[in-house]
């Protein structure tokens, strides 16, 4: 930290560890590792030479600790971090894998899980404790507005509201304040960190809008008191959500459970908060596709599953497909599903008049809100609680449905290589199938789980794997292409730069009856900030700002009413900035280094491309859609 | 023909044969048949039944026509359809395989061709003589527009412009007249017909825009004396395609020998012409990457090839990939080629001061022109020469490379299955590389070749496999796809609806710096055009005056002068007769056979969405793209 590393160790590690082990001369490793150095970051500039060579250094000032002799007997023991009732799951099974023992295993303990299917939400009993710093509540500046929450890439940070039993049992230090806003009257308001679940990033801390900070970056073990607070809202308190319904707007949203949490992503990766806010809104309901790279990693490295439940019992089903035909997986999924509900409706018509009465009205509510999301969830539990008093066959074979009884929000994830690439020919099959999905693609601009390769989305200028000089030609246009269909809703997001313009186009594909397709940018460890992935939101902005990405909404319904259904969202930029922005991330800067003269060109037909972009999306938005009769 | 199934011989045979070979009592067979009948082609309508069934009774009137004894004596011997001096590559290779003797050649028959290379224009040898009727040339009616040889599916028919010494050893029925035009003077007109390749569909007569028809459908046994005076010219005539540059115009264009001829494609093919004319205009230095399907099949199904040479001994290259990664294979190609041509510059510039005077001029001529196609086929011929006198070293070097002297001009060819559909993943990956090739897709709007499944060129209500009861959604809009990425040449075209479109679109996406798309409404067999394959041309031409296909040009050079890139070609539609296009083909009147209420809701859909297309063309042509500095 005090180099500037912040929490990158491997350096002085390595260096201690030559200085202890004395394997070769420490002279002779220092001269070599410092030879490394150049060779491995010279072209990300002197500053992080620099910062490295004084790692090594530093890394020689080691101080001897002696252990205590009593260790030498004790028992090798596996030991869940600070959770209590662990369930048989996480001990039988996925603490003996997370330690390296699964080969161990005995076949019985697969029971139940003979197909392949995980139980859901076990990250929670990882509680790694990765962070240097963590976040401390100021409580009296906070200003409610929860969008630290919105931000936290690991759900680690979260408001809850706690009615007057919940407060009851607290411990002493669980401090509260009164909520704002109409409604919540009889309920106090808190920011509760799992200081134990959050990786330190320090994105909430840098988003508070607050005119003091409401939220500081305090050391990890200065945090600890904060476990405990947590393991008794994590026990004891609601989820109260629909005080103000969930989909209301961004504050809103956070009293909901995220149900994708506490995930092996990066701190501060720009992808998840994107992913947890869908989970938010519709997890109850929610069925993904997720084609492999970072986000099927930190969705679900078997046996870890960061994809929960809320206390229904309700969340997201989740499975990988690979990378070339993860968009047909999910339109296989949605079909699969679309056919069963097509069932329910065919058995419910031809029962209609033979079902007693009670039954009829259920299920003519149901056949009226068929394609409702929302509606059938509600209705879905009349449906059953009706069914248990009716004594026609067809009950029966509604009953052994009623998995289906609730329209499903059908995802289908993945990042740019497989969206722009790869998985493109069948993300376009889906597409044009017109189909009820929506797809998530998070746009890091490079392949990032495989190592950095250049993809389609990769713009020019910018350094990746296959393209080492720099990209050279322009980023293709999914979501321009995709609009061609007419019939397909598109989105392109930046929630850094606009929490609402995300937020609403959310919503809006959800609730379009055909496919829908959300380009979401995604700052990425890959990319080399400048400012560190403490400000990846800060970075989101600034690609807006600038002018490097821009903010879309194409909406087909609006053609229907003779509206355009093109809608720019982002304001004309600020061109000024563009060159900034790409002086602030190594992934561009790198070329400066690598090939100056080429990086001039390269950095100007950037910014000519960006500005080419923004005046076609100019020129989209105004254009006339007006019905002539 | 009386009957009205021109060519289609089936049924009248099959009921011929039962009447002769008395397999099962006679009246039985023809109750069978006439079931079938109604089985197969009820949904086509009740004319096409009648017809069949016609057909059947018709059977019965055999004639016994006696063989004469000594026919028992024959000996069993290939005989190449009246043509003189075939090569031995064609009696010893292409004749006993098309014999269905391919197993009993010996290993050694592969000599010379051991890496899979064909030698190229075998068709000239088959004279399949299949056609009933063929065009006899009304010399007297003819106005030289040549369009008749524009749209020849099969090349099967030629202007040709004889000089004096030409005409003097020319066969007595062989007559010409005055060729109209400055700078033709001492030439004299004439369309010869290849009787024998010619398979008889029609088109020439009927696009024929003289007053009175300058082509009649004739016999082939009435038209067989033009054998003689095709075989003259074959041997004799010079294709004269420099005095009006072929490049010129359709009509210059005609003079050039087409590099594609006498393929195995149906009568009336609408593919075929298209790829007739890239042949005529670039196929000297032009190099196919051919995706399978019906392209493939006609293109060279081994050991046939119908892509040809020219006097010079230069004709296009062509190979045949699979339908998944077709563009990849052809830009592979470009690729190869671009490394090879760049070492010819490198290792030119790097003995620039070297070598002597006159290497030094050429080199430098090669050098300015290096990407100008036309350019470079002259120079290469001057730096072949020049380097004959050279003694340094590099002479050896680049004469070693001097196929790759010429630009070549690259083409990906297709149909709508491997581009809409199951290539379109790398058909996007190659236009993204901004590579300078150029793709053609053959627009079907189904995959022909392989049994008329649907794709995502299959517009909305037309019935194909997988969508048996009609296609539910839109056509995919590949070309307005393309165009997104700015830097793509995109055309829309259909050859029957305008010749000059076509023609202008073929040589601007050949001269374009970039990658080009060429899509190309296709009539096809699958289709059922209730006016015969011989009304191929007719139909694209209805096609776009109805409003079912559009035309456009997008040039993205255009942008840099400040203009829209976007042009519409086509004019506003006469939406009157947009139904009755529908209801001129089976692909959709099927629908209202099998499917009543649904087709009239999907024909609606269909308009609905061609004026949808339509207002979105020509919202996109009104744009504004002034350069405001």
């Amino acid at each position: 930290v005090e180099i500037g590393l912040g929490s990158r160790t491997n350096t002085i590690m390595q260096s201690a560890f030559f200085k202890i082990a004395q394997v070769i001369p420490y002279d002779k490793a220092v001269e070599q590792m410092k030879k490394a150095i150049v060779k491995t970051f010279g072209r990300k500039g002197e500053g992080v030479v620099k910062m490295n060579n004084e790692a090594v250094d530093q890394g020689a000032a080691v101080i001897k600790v002696d252990v205590p002799a009593e260790w030498s007997k004790l028992e090798g023991k596996v030991v869940i971090n600070g959770v209590k009732n662990a369930p048989d799951f996480i001990k039988n099974f996925v603490q003996p894998i997370n330690a390296q023992k699964g080969d161990d295993l005995p076949v019985s303990a697969f029971k139940g899980m003979e197909d392949g299917t995980l139980p859901a939400g076990t990250t929670a009993y990882e509680k790694r404790g990765i962070a240097v710093d963590v976040p401390e509540w100021q409580m009296d500046n906070c200003i409610q507005c929860n969008q630290c929450s919105y931000v936290c890439p690991h759900a680690a940070i979260r408001p809850f509201l706690l009615d007057e039993k919940e407060l009851a049992g607290a411990p002493s230090g669980l401090l509260t304040k009164k909520t704002n806003g109409k409604g919540f009257e009889d309920l106090q308001y808190r920011i509760q960190v799992s200081v134990l679940d959050c990786t330190g990033c320090g994105n909430c801390a840098d988003i508070c809008p607050a005119k003091t900070k409401a939220l500081v970056m305090k050391s990890l073990e200065s945090q600890m008191p904060q476990k405990e607070n947590w393991d008794y809202i994590a026990s004891n308190v609601t989820y109260k959500d629909t005080i103000s319904p969930k989909d209301m707007n961004v504050k809103a949203s956070q009293f909901a459970k995220p149900l994708f949490e506490f995930s092996g992503a990066c701190a501060g990766c720009g992808e998840t908060p994107y992913i947890k806010l869908i989970t938010q809104l519709f997890g109850d309901r929610m069925m993904i596709a997720n084609a492999t790279g970072c986000s099927s990693i930190y969705g679900g490295s078997a046996p870890a599953s960061s994809y929960c439940k809320g206390d229904d019992g309700r969340g997201p089903a989740w499975a990988n497909s690979l990378f070339e035909d993860n968009a047909e997986y999910g339109l296989g999924m949605a079909l699969g599903v679309e056919k069963m509900r097509d069932r329910i409706e065919r058995k419910m018509k031809e029962s209609l008049t033979e079902v007693n009465a009670e039954t009829k009205a259920v299920f003519e509510l149901w056949l009226e809100n068929k394609l409702n999301g929302a509606k059938t969830m509600e209705i879905s539990k009349a449906v059953v609680k009706t069914l248990a008093n009716e004594t026609h066959a067809v009950a029966k074979e509604i009953l052994a449905l009623k998995n289906y009884l609730a329209k499903k929000s059908m995802w289908i994830f993945g990042g740019d290589g497989w969206a722009y690439d790869i998985g493109y020919g069948g993300l376009d099959h889906v597409i044009a199938s017109g189909k009820d999905v929506n797809i998530l693609v998070m746009d890091t601009e490079v392949y990032s789980n495989t190592g950095g390769q250049s993809s389609k989305a990769t713009p020019i200028g910018a350094i990746a794997k296959f393209a080492a000089s720099g990209k050279r030609i322009r980023k293709k246009d999914l979501g321009l292409m995709a609009t061609t269909y007419g019939y397909v809703y598109v989105a392109q997001v930046s929630m850094g730069a606009n929490q609402a313009q995300y937020f609403k186009a959310l919503k809006e594909a959800e609730a379009y009856p055909g496919p829908s397709l959300i380009i979401a940018y995604s700052p990425c460890i890959s990319h080399g900030l400048k400012n560190g992935m403490g400000k990846t939101q800060e970075e989101g902005k600034l690609a807006v700002e600038s002018g490097y990405w821009h903010l879309f909404r194409y909406n087909p319904l609006n053609e229907d009413e003779g509206k355009n259904p093109f809608t720019l969202d982002s304001k004309e930029p600020d061109w000024s900035k563009f060159q900034a922005f790409l002086h602030n991330e190594v992934r561009y800067t790198a070329l400066l280094k690598a090939f100056p003269a080429d990086a001039a060109e390269l950095f100007k037909a950037s910014e000519d491309n960006a500005k080419w972009r923004y005046s076609s999306y100019k020129r989209l938005a105004e254009l006339d859609y007006k019905i002539i009769e």
